[in-house]
Parts: C-alpha cells; sequence; structure tokens
C-alpha cells in the first residue's frame, strides 16, 4: 500500500481580472486534494477531465478519485497526443463526446496535461453552450508558467498556428510539481525556457537566482522549484493584467519568438520544441539589441549560458538567409511591411521596436555555408525525434 | 439612372454593455451610407461581408460600395441560404475563406444577412484570431428585432441547436428597413411574432399599439415600423443588461419557446418558421397562465387575436400527447425534472415558473383525433415548403 502524499509547499497566486479573478495554486500532491477546489471554483455537478493518454494513464486516476470524493460526477475523455489534435476536427469531436458524457451547464471541464491539452480544452470549454467553466491542471513546465496565465484558447488551421480561438479565463489553475518527475528531459529544458524569458524581459532579480540556482532547479527540488513557479506567474499575471491600460505590454512576451516563429516554420514543429525554438530566438534578439546599440556588449553572452545551464540550444540552425527571411514575412504578427521586435535594453527591461524582415535577420549568417566557423554553439535544432511531446 | 435616397426616420438606440456597447440604428436607406459608420466604429482597414446569395444579389452592392467610399478595401463571402449553414463544417469554410480574403486583426465582418449568417458570422468573428470587430446588418424582420441585441452567436451540432457559440457584441447594428420589401411574408409575419413576444412579456402600451397600427406594419409604414422596431430592441437591450444583475430575467424572452422547440423538434426546421412556433407556443403558455390562475381570462384570446392579425398560427397541430412529451424531455434548457415555464401574470407582464413536462402539456389535446373538433383556429403549421428563408 502506498501512503497518500500530503500536500507540499503550497503558494497561490490571484490572477486580477474582475469579475473573472481566480487562483493559480502550485504545490506538490495538489491532483490527489483537486476535488473539494473544482466544486468551490466551478460550482459544478459534473466534471469532465480531458487529457491524452500517457498523461492520462498516470495522473487521471488520483484527479477523478478526488472529484467524486468531493461528490461531483466525474469522467474522462482521452483526446490524441500530439499538436495535431490542436484542430477543428478535434474540436469537433470533442464536443460530440462532451455530449456524450452528459455534459451541460452546470459541467466543468479540467484540462489535465500540457499545452496542447489546455488550449484545445479551453477552447471546447469557451464554445460549449457558449461557454462553460474550466479547470486547467498543467503537467508541463511550459504550460505552467506560460499557458496557465492569459486565457488564450484555440486551436490551428492548416495555414497557421492559433488562428481560431478565443479568450476564456481559467476558474482555478491546479499545479502539482510531482507531475513533472515524468516529463522527457527535453519538455523539461524546454519550459525552462520560457522561465528564462520571463526573467530576461522583467526580473533581473529572478535572472540571478536562476544563474545561482539552475542544478537545483533541474533537479527539481520543490523548496527552489515551487517559488520560481510562483514567481513567473506572477510577472505573465503582471503583464497581463497591465496590458489592458498599458496597451502592447503583453508584446514583450513574444520575445524570442520573432525568429523561433522562422524556426518553427522552417524546420516543423516535430523537430524543435517551441522552448527549444525560444532560446534560440532570445539568444539571437539579445545579439541584435547589443547590435542595434539597445543592451550592453554580454547581455547576449550572458543569455546564451543561462540557456546553456539548462540544456537549451542557443545558435541558429545554418539556413541561407533568404530562408528565414520568406519564413519571417509570414509571421502573422507582421504589421505591414515592419516587425514587432521584442529588444533587450539590458537583462530584465525590454521594448518593442519595429523593424524590417531585413532588419531582424540582419544578423544571420548570410548563408548556410559560412554558419559553420561559428564557434560557443552547445547544439543547434534538432534534426528529428518528437521528443516525447505530452 | 436611380437617384440614391436619403436616409429617412433614423433613429438610435445604445446598447449599455459597458465597453461593450454599441449602437443600434435604425432606418431607410442606412445600407448606402454604412461605409463611414463602420469605419467609426470598428477602425478597421479591411470589410468583408458575409452574406447568402439571394440577399448579396440585392443588397451586398451599395454596401460594398460605401465601405469602398469610405476608404476601407471590401469584399463579399457567400455563405449557402438555410439553417445548414450554422455548422462548424461552415463555419471553417468560412475561416478559409476569410484568409484568402486576406482578413487579419485590422479587419472587420459585415453580417448582411437574417439570423443564420449573424450567428454564423457572429461565431466567426468571435474567434477567428481569437477575436475581430463585427458589424450586423439584419435583413429580416426576426433579425431586426431579436439577434441584433444580446450578443449571442453560434452554430448547430448535428445533436441539438447552438450548442456551439461564444457571447460576441457587435461593434454597431444597422438596421435598413427598405430591405423588408422584399422579404416574403410568411418571414414577416415570424418577425411580427417576436414583436408580439416582447409586447406581451413587457409592454402592454405596445401591444395595444399594435393592435391598433397592426395594418400599418404589415405594410412596412416606416412612420409607424421604425418606432416599433426601436420599441422591440429598447426592451430586448433593457432585459439583456438587467440580467446581469437579476438572473434569469433574460429567460423571460424564452415565452411561448418551450413548445415552439418541441414543435420545432417534431416538425423539422423547415415545415415550421420559428416565429410561426413561437406564436403557437405563445398561445399556448398564454392558457396555461389562465389554467394556472396567473393571468386574467382572456389573456390567450387577445394574443391569439394579435397573433391572427399578423397571419401567423396560433394553434398547436394535432399530434399525441405522447409526442410533444418526448420532445419536451430532450428541451436543453430543462434543468433536472422540470422546465422553467414562462408564464404571463397578464398582458405585459410575465414570469418563470417550474413545470414537470406533464404540466406543461396538459393543456394539449390528449390524442391526434380529439383536436379536430377544437374551434377557432385559423392555420396549424405548415406541412412543407422552407419559405425563401434568408
Amino acid at each position: 500500500m502506498t501512503r497518500r502524499r500530503e500536500t507540499g509547499v503550497l503558494r497561490r497566486v490571484e490572477v486580477a481580472l474582475g469579475e473573472r479573478s481566480y487562483p493559480v495554486e502550485i504545490g506538490t500532491g495538489t491532483l490527489a486534494a483537486i476535488g473539494p477546489r473544482v466544486v468551490e471554483r466551478t460550482g459544478a455537478r459534473r466534471a469532465i477531465v480531458v487529457t491524452v493518454p500517457p498523461v492520462g494513464r498516470r495522473y487521471a486516476a488520483p484527479v477523478l478519485r478526488s472529484l467524486r470524493e468531493a461528490g461531483v460526477s466525474a469522467s474522462r475523455i482521452d483526446v490524441p497526443d500530439g499538436d495535431a489534435s490542436k484542430s477543428l476536427r478535434q474540436t469537433a469531436k470533442l464536443y460530440q463526446a462532451l455530449l456524450a458524457h452528459g455534459a451541460d451547464r452546470t459541467s466543468a471541464l479540467v484540462a489535465l496535461g500540457g499545452g496542447v491539452v489546455g488550449d484545445l480544452t479551453g477552447f471546447a470549454a469557451a464554445t460549449f453552450l457558449r461557454g462553460i467553466p474550466f479547470v486547467q491542471v498543467p503537467t508541463t513546465l511550459l504550460a505552467m508558467v506560460d499557458a496557465s496565465v492569459g486565457g488564450k484558447t484555440g486551436v490551428n488551421l492548416p495555414e497557421g498556428k492559433n488562428l481560431v480561438g478565443a479568450f476564456h479565463q481559467p476558474r482555478l489553475v491546479a499545479i502539482d510539481t510531482d507531475t513533472l518527475r515524468s516529463l522527457p528531459p527535453r519538455e523539461l529544458s524546454a519550459g525552462f525556457a520560457e522561465i528564462v524569458k520571463h526573467a530576461a524581459i522583467w526580473d533581473a532579480e529572478l535572472f540571478a537566482q536562476l544563474e545561482r540556482e539552475a542544478d537545483a532547479l533541474r533537479a527539481l527540488d520543490p523548496e527552489v522549484l515551487i517559488p520560481v513557479i510562483e514567481r513567473n506567474v506572477r510577472i505573465k499575471a503582471e503583464v497581463v493584467s497591465r496590458d489592458e491600460r498599458e496597451a502592447g505590454l503583453r508584446m514583450l512576451l513574444n520575445f524570442g519568438h520573432t525568429i523561433a516563429h522562422a524556426l518553427e516554420a522552417m524546420y516543423g514543429y516535430r523537430n524543435l520544441l517551441h522552448g527549444e525554438a525560444v532560446a534560440i530566438g532570445m539568444v539571437y534578439a539579445a545579439g541584435r539589441s547589443e547590435a542595434l546599440g539597445l543592451a550592453p556588449d554580454g547581455t547576449a553572452q550572458r543569455l546564451r549560458c543561462l540557456c546553456e545551464r539548462f540544456d537549451l540550444p542557443t545558435e541558429a540552425p545554418p539556413r541561407p538567409r533568404s530562408a528565414y527571411l520568406s519564413a519571417l514575412r509570414v509571421d502573422k504578427k507582421k504589421r505591414g511591411s515592419t516587425i514587432g521586435f521584442v529588444a533587450l535594453d539590458g537583462i530584465g527591461r525590454a521594448r518593442v521596436v519595429p523593424l524590417t524582415p531585413a532588419e531582424v535577420a540582419a544578423g544571420l549568417p548570410r548563408t548556410a555555408r559560412s554558419s559553420g566557423s561559428t564557434g560557443g554553439r552547445r547544439r543547434g535544432a534538432r534534426a528529428g525525434g518528437s521528443g516525447g511531446r505530452r
């Protein structure tokens, strides 16, 4: 018999959005105690857990048990693993499954998984019966620090990512860092990329802490990890809530994303995890910030070293600059002829500068050949392998 | 050469929803002057008019011309006519068409047509790029007085109507009563059913006015019709905005809908227009209100007479009560074992009473045969013909 573990180091961040405010609760062992919190926060009589098979096999049982003990009927719907599930086709199938499970206005959805499950489930919750409550239980580090705040939900179209969606705030985000123990190392690293990003654009002190405690963080020491996740949730919540007053502030969260999107378009989403692409994009953007005279020398190098501590790639792979340029030109965030490029003023401070695709690409190697001479590369984009995406 | 007509009898209702407030503007000849209003209200650089072929043929040209004269690029997307277009499949096609037309965050959609076009276009606007602005240009009387306020958008699933959708407020509703001149008479009557409904639940004075001026209204005399549409928009706006404080007030708008939904389920949506089903449902609900001791005698008779002035059916068609009961039991608005049935306290006042399906159905003819003896029927549900739905 296994003894049920106690809930540990519980931290709580309130995301302040008026009537749509909600808490993000971070701890260990929280999955097995989620039922009463779902009831309190949603008032639902029925909870439907949406997950993917590898996550569901490990973690659905304690969630369902806790929900039933809290007096709600609970059932589970599995969607296929992988980014392809963020589609209209899968959304339609999910609606059908919800009806088959008896979902109505007194039901809540529980998204148990990573970003794909959260985005798809959130979009279904936003649109089923014109909106029912949902709870996020992110099981990847990336989803914990990124997708859990902001209310963005959505799916992809064949023409591009996240072209369809809605803003729909969860009623509760319950983070159990125990779930990270089964996360593939590449996925864990990709999550740390977003943590580095938050520090780089917003919080020099957090950046220094990451430099000091990278090893404890990689070892998932809850005493270090939980406060760092909490800090990241606070940063994202602050940026998102201030964005209603300071238009465009949220754009800072796109730091590293201009090149990242181009890389993803060129390499395919299966060969490069989002966080890996963002790490490359951040180091590149920091280098451009120095070249533009915005950030002090050494900024990019400091960022590069921290990314490498988390085993993240930091170098734009050798491809002809023309390939990058055409990928940049289809970036959906472009406005007219310029791109809102997020540059650093230094570690902990960022701004948006309008650049043409050519100005963005000016720091890239000119041809495939010339990049061979670049020193200091730890690891470029991988050529294959999906890294056990969940 | 035709001279462009002047805009006439322009009335304006502000729907007060905080930051999401918007005006409903009602007049004649407003289509040809819509461009500057779309620009002012949406700030869009591109406007995409979504319509169905029979409406587009008649009315798209002046709208597109006015938009272009106002300096925005404008194009038109046709979706197939009919309720079948309120589907996920058609939504997916519309997203593709929007991308093909170059839609981005600086674009607005203009829904030119009846309720189907408004619901589908509104849902696409709510979800494309997580929400872009839209403008409603309703061309049926039903859409003018009903769909133009409330922000409900959505599509059907094979399992039921409006199971998927979103609340998304338009930036502007522009009503041009000239478009009603080409509306098939049955559709016009169906629109008057909603007007009668608003009067019955909320406004005894309007009810008396409808009794006095039914002929002028049916002749589409703008001097009478435009103020009546304005009054209806005000009633719906008041109910919708007060519903945020008085939970359930909006349910009063379901007056007549319990039986209407059952009729639609039994007869198919093509054989019975929604307004026709509502007329039958209202007269029935008024009769039940009298039987329950809520409404004074004669209430149902007064309602019946007014519906007949607008050439609406008023009698539940002869079907076994068991058929009604099973249709009532699948009504998606049912809660547990009772239905929130909207009853009248008299003309102009309504309330919600919880009734079981059997209590709702108690006033129906017991069998198909027994109904043959009912007198005073003007017209039952029609057996066929789609009535040129638009």
